[in-house]
């Protein structure tokens, strides 16, 4: 057994990407937050579906678009693949804790 | 968009299952809880891995060795394939909202 708030460092110079599940088909990462946001230079377009949950903190997604989701505590989005989207804030006082599903 | 939290009825006779995500190689699934444990009759026993976590309440996740769990907010446990497993606990006096991802 395992907690999904536990083991997060004080510090987070960068956002941090861990897998909890991985095959070949699907991959199942938690991704720590605080204050970041996607890099400047573009916008995620990825080749598999996503789905995304808030677990803790709250972060903004924005498609290529305009569309924007503040995303808070238990709030999803499926995001298709392909479809290009970035993160534009995150919580900057607290720790930002995201379920994705990539499949 | 869409919460986790969101839409769960007051009053739960049984327990709610419903996909989040479906397809032939993965199952998403909110299961909604409130006192319920599994069927007096046997142990579930499938043929996909599970990972399971509890978003609110508790559950209690027995295997048939004897091992116990008691999943709070934000535990999770990865259950193999053919594993089998029950739950033998939920909170009575709050709804319990897992989960879980069948792969």
């Amino acid at each position: 057994m395992a907690n999904i708030f536990s083991n997060i460092p004080s510090e987070l110079p960068n956002e941090i990407f861990e897998d909890i599940i991985l095959t070949d088909k699907l991959r199942v990462e938690r991704i720590i937050s605080n204050g970041h946001t996607s890099p400047d230079n573009g916008w995620y377009d990825q080749s598999e579906n996503e789905w995304v949950m808030v677990l803790s903190g709250y972060g903004v997604i924005e498609y290529v678009n305009g569309d924007k989701f503040t995303l808070k505590q238990g709030d999803y989005l499926h995001i298709k693949a392909n479809e290009k989207h970035r993160v534009i804030e995150t919580a900057a006082n607290e720790t930002t804790v995201w379920l994705a599903i990539f499949y």
